[in-house]
């Protein structure tokens, strides 16, 4: 049997893995439908900006990219809430030192693939995989130059290739094959804010801009030639949505009620409003994430989440950086490998779908509350106290490598301890150094 | 545009309401994949039996079917549970002259073409619907017999073609489609207990038999020719499960272990057992169920559920008298027919799958514990004295209409309120007039 191994999809997670299994000393094959972004033609991708933190990072680090990822990324040390009234409060995601990174999705993919050819991993763009036939893990592949049709047997073959699949496609139609897709019922749109007229950042580099506004929000991530990425996340139908906004008027009055001080630093807000597309908002969950032998599923492919706690692109990261180890531990077991990867991994997926969604609500509306702000706090300073003994979720999930299944779990445990300390505490100070430890001990 | 009616399936959904629609002076063309089951060659079909309840039966008499019905349905007045010693109990499954129904599929299914034919309904057998285009409602239909294909434009376009639906899968490629296909850890196969040496029925006919085991059960319903048609119902994996029954000898052991009373009945076992397929139990989700204008979705296409409440065939009959009394509502308004169908019905559709999950639970391990037996009959004894204010959840399910969604919160609110009950009673006896009146008081 071929022995070689083939990725499908070379996206942020696809790349990344050839880079890791390249070091273990695999020859990898990449099929790929989108032209080489190395080339001149490229670059023309999604502009969206993503929020790498500790996971990612870590799994990066192993591929030995730790040092050129410093040089693409813009720290980000938390979230800038912006009111109505244009005021501004900032509410630092941990403790002084942890930061989470702004980077292109373009940029940091370009990175991985020039990496992995420096590593021997062999590229092939602009060819699209069809169809796949799983009993022996044959890809039936198309080049869009010749469009020309070719098989390839793959030894161990990866399906890194998104939301949408082809391999996952494929065990669809395999028996008792577990999947849903479930939509939002918001989308979003991307707009920029550019660098000022003086050639610097409009707003604060340094951290998330938010706009919480309840059924709806707007966020902002910086870029390296100091414009920002917005995001407006919008409701498809209803009262306040995108189907309500036809024309540059309504979509001018709209900002101008919700986020004037963000309407004056987009000049081209109509033109982006109308040239961008509306995007979805999808959660995909499936099971088995492999079918017979000597294939599997991972990032978006296994488990596509909401973009709401930045963890996308860390938990795809995640994914590769398991499967690595993994390896290393069976060897060429490689049954034995894809039933543990699977096995043990699932569950942090499913976790982090649920985590997602839930931070779409804390993000939208509750951040702008004070009591969840006073609640934060107090949290905070648990944190301080106790760093072993209670670590907020969002630390959790975003500054450690504790499993996202244990994550939520201990989560539920604390919204449950600290909902009774807010109705008997509903300030930080109002606490003394005993009502700290009896709330740790309630945990533990 | 053409004002047809065009029904993909000529299962028992579509064929019913092509009757329905038929008596409201609608043009239907019914296209279905398989042969004509009035034909010589049919007949060969599925075996499984059926339990139509009062939901079927109200959507049937409508269509003017009620007489033909009561030819070919044997009454079933309650669970008659078979335990491993092979000790009889019957439980009613209402209140005396409350029945349900076993129907073989395939004499109910040739009993609605034959109708439906007399209606002036047009049916095209053996004509494959290989695609839909769903902007225009065009079908693409390939005849089997001659292999060509061939184009059809509906001005109403019904899928009632069952949990694999070509329209529905049609409409998974639209964007922002909700959709989960969810499989449980068990299968079935269906084995035959035949008529006695006697000619008679070798059992008890007017009964749902069950061998409730925990983790798994066989159920067996009488058939009109004597025989009677058994399901196992058994995990794929683990300890005791399909894959554990390789052998005749393993088959044999494990009906002895467990069913010994129905394996002196069963002459044929283990040919039955390793000629009969095990087959997969699938719930299917999905909305919309209809996409742009004037097609919709019903029966299994629509929602799919696991057998064990006995409500697919009657979910999909009362969709189709939903269905048609909501033609007589909006007449030719289309858009607003398929909007209040859909609107309204999925929530009792999304109930009745989750109605079905927890009674497998219940029919495989419960009805075997004597606490719950108890508790059965308190509350039937509650629903004697107050049949208008305590309806049993399975009654409610079975012998009402009452929306099914509104029958799972009724449930679970006797759920808590039984839950309490039985801390204090363990016992029918126990109870006084004024405990029956507190009870009831507290549902209210």
């Amino acid at each position: 049997m071929n022995q070689d191994v083939v990725i499908l999809g070379a996206g942020l997670s696809g790349s990344l893995l050839s880079i890791l299994l390249a070091q273990q000393g695999k020859q990898v094959h990449m099929y790929e439908k989108r032209p080489d972004p190395r080339g001149a033609a490229a670059s023309q991708g999604r502009s969206i900006n993503l929020a790498l933190s500790h996971r990612g990072i870590q799994a990066l680090e192993q591929a030995g990219l730790a040092d050129s990822l410093r040089q693409i990324a813009i720290p980000m040390h938390g979230r800038m809430m912006h009111s109505v009234e244009g005021a501004l409060t900032f509410q630092p995601y941990g403790t002084a030192g942890q930061y989470i990174n702004s980077v292109s999705r373009g940029v940091l993919n370009r990175l991985l693939i020039e990496q992995a050819a420096t590593r021997q991993v062999s590229f092939h763009f602009e060819h699209t995989c069809e169809d796949v036939h799983l009993v022996d893990n044959t890809i039936f592949v198309r080049d869009e130059a010749t469009q020309k049709m070719q098989e390839v047997i793959a030894g161990l073959l990866i399906g890194a290739d998104g939301a949408f699949s082809v391999l996952r496609n494929a065990m669809q139609k395999t028996p008792r094959f577990d999947y849903s897709q479930h939509y939002i019922a918001h989308g979003y749109k991307e707009l920029t804010i550019p660098a000022s007229a003086t050639g610097d950042f409009a707003m604060e580099p340094h951290a998330l801009h938010i706009w919480p506004r309840g059924g709806h929000m707007l966020i902002a991530l910086p870029n390296q030639d100091k414009s920002f990425t917005c995001t407006l996340f919008l409701a498809y139908e209803g009262n306040e949505s995108f189907e309500k906004l036809q024309t540059e008027e309504d979509v001018l009055a709209f900002f101008n009620r919700y986020f004037p001080d963000a309407l004056s630093l987009i000049p081209h807000l109509t033109d982006d409003f109308f040239t961008n597309p509306t995007s979805d908002l999808v959660t995909i969950h499936c099971y088995p994430w492999s079918r017979y032998h000597h294939n599997v599923l991972l990032g978006d492919a296994a488990h596509a989440i909401v973009p709401f706690y930045g963890q996308g692109m860390n938990a795809a990261f995640e994914d590769c950086h398991i499967f690595n180890k993994l390896l290393t531990k069976h060897g060429t077991d490689t049954d034995a490998l894809i039933a543990e990867f699977q096995r043990t991994r699932k569950p942090d997926a499913d976790a982090i779908a649920e985590l997602a969604l839930q931070n779409f609500v804390e993000m939208r509306d509750k951040v702008a509350d004070d009591a969840f702000l006073e609640r934060k706090k107090i949290e905070a300073e648990l944190y301080r106290r106790y760093p072993n003994q209670w670590i907020p979720l969002y630390t959790m999930v975003t500054f450690t490598d504790i499993p996202y299944a244990e994550a939520l779990e201990t989560g539920r445990k604390q919204d449950r301890i600290m909902e009774e300390v807010m109705k008997e505490f509903t300030h930080l100070i109002a606490l003394t150094d005993q009502d700290f430890e009896n709330i740790v001990a309630r945990l533990l």
